[in-house]
């Protein structure tokens, strides 16, 4: 049972058998992983222009892999999540191309958050709370190289709010070892992460790493822990815009669009600013699937944010 | 500021301005409807068999409508929800053609809950927290009979859990007087209503009815109460399913479809249990929905509902 460290100083974008370990771990041993934030080029007081350099070939940066003795194809690598600590900030954006409104922003945005403490201050009015968690997590595929924009197998981009502290997760092994990496630390995000980030922030990870041999998992399974609500600002309730139709997706974006509108009006929030708090803290349900020929999603801002 | 009484005894199935209303009411008053569960012809103690001879052309029994003096197009119905108590009963189903899994379940089932207090009995193991909301509350469109299984800009068949006694809904007035309807109560019900019901269940449903003018809303809006959780069984945390891919409602299939496997292998459930368990307590979210060409979509189980 011992305690590893494993540096950010040597990033990679690829999740990859032939990728040399970092590290290699006993079932048992926890890791301390540090990451750098989404794009693992991004600084603080950075402008829109700065960002417009980002070398989106290197995105994601992430911290591994690490070899978890005796893993092999067809068992379970369990990963306890424990501890994620940020650095004092995190960022979110707009890109014009990308995220579920693409097309609809025409410039590049980029906006700043000072993490304190147990808050992200997105605002001067509007603090979201810390539920950290890497957004990207996964382990070597059987064979090939896979880039970390898409989920699969896996794992990889998988942008779930609450892999936070607390939670176990599983992901099926399928090269020997695992080859376990992660990054894309998020300080916050709503389910969906709709405008293509949260707020994205190097920390310090700590996980626990197992072996469940045999199970034969076809994905991520993970539980939330007792004791604990699911969501954090739920305290002052939630205001929701609905939409119905027969695409989920086609829902998705029009209760977003709706969303961002609401934050403008009753906020004074710019359209690009709504949008990132959108993917910042605003969650998108399925409220149901079933009354043909019109589902409707639902998009759940949570009111405690606002002072 | 009157409270008003409407009996269950004159049920109907469609949204139409043609309808005369049951009553008139002002705003600010409060009216109690007695409702008839879902179908409104279940009987406690019916088995799948007599369950096949309900006719679905009377599916659903609304009861109203109710006249909202002042209420004209353009402006927005208020509606406050008050509170909704049941009458010890209620019933979920498995509809062969029917549902999220259509195709997947060759039987009628027909699963009977005694609801105590606070709390559905669905198994002598299960109990889910009573979360009660009309499953259907809507008003008359402009023109025309609507039926009731989709939603639309009247609202209609919503099916969302969260529209629970402290809420507050705004729904588009299309018709003068609003000619407001409610039924279809629930007493639990999971986000996405996978196997196509909650818990339906007879109850007594007390609403308050406001108008604000000129709202010019374009679909349904609502508030959640402070100080709640928005889901009373969070206190054990979830498992969690989770599916990738680029079409959202085949990932949910999929989720509901892994969800059912873990029930059946984990408590035991028949695959019908499991899948009207699934439509009673597990949450669609949309976790992402950017990281191109996957989204995923999870399904919640809350584990507070096993003793």
């Amino acid at each position: 049972m011992t305690t590893h460290h494993v540096d950010d100083r040597a990033p990679h974008s690829q999740f990859d058998r032939m990728l040399p370990p970092r590290l290699t771990v006993r079932p048992g041993d926890t890791v301390v992983f540090e990451t750098l934030e989404g794009g693992g080029q991004v600084q603080p007081g950075w402008t829109a222009a700065d960002f417009a350099r980002v070398d989106q070939s290197r995105v994601h940066a992430l911290t591994g892999p690490v070899r978890v003795e005796g893993a092999e194809p067809g068992d379970a690598l369990r990963v306890e999540i424990l501890d994620l600590q940020h650095k004092g900030w995190g960022w979110t954006a707009v890109w014009p191309a990308f995220g579920l409104l693409a097309g609809e922003f025409p410039e590049l945005y980029l906006h700043h958050c000072r993490l304190v403490g147990d808050a992200c201050e997105f605002s001067r009015n509007i603090r979201i709370p810390f539920e950290p968690f890497c957004g990207v997590m996964g382990v070597a595929p059987a064979e090939g190289s896979l880039r970390t924009l898409a989920p699969g197998p896996h794992g990889g981009n998988l942008d779930i709010r609450h892999l936070t502290p607390g939670t176990v997760m599983w992901l099926p092994v399928l090269a020997d070892g695992a080859l376990f990496s992660c990054g894309d630390c998020h300080a916050a995000q709503g389910d969906g992460e709709v405008n293509g980030s949260g707020i994205e922030a190097p920390m310090s990870v700590t996980l626990r790493f197992g072996v469940e041999k045999g199970a034969n998992l076809t994905g991520l399974r993970f539980q939330t822990p007792p004791g604990r609500r699911l969501s954090l600002a739920d305290e002052q309730g939630y205001y929701v815009v609905t939409a119905h139709g027969p695409d989920l997706y086609a829902n998705s974006q029009q209760v977003i669009r709706d969303m961002i509108a609401h934050l403008v009006k009753t906020y004074g929030l710019s359209r690009e600013a709504a949008y990132c708090l959108c993917g910042a803290a605003v969650d998108l349900k399925i409220s149901e699937i079933v009354d043909r020929p019109d589902w409707i999603v639902s998009a759940y801002l949570p009111l405690a944010i606002f002072r």
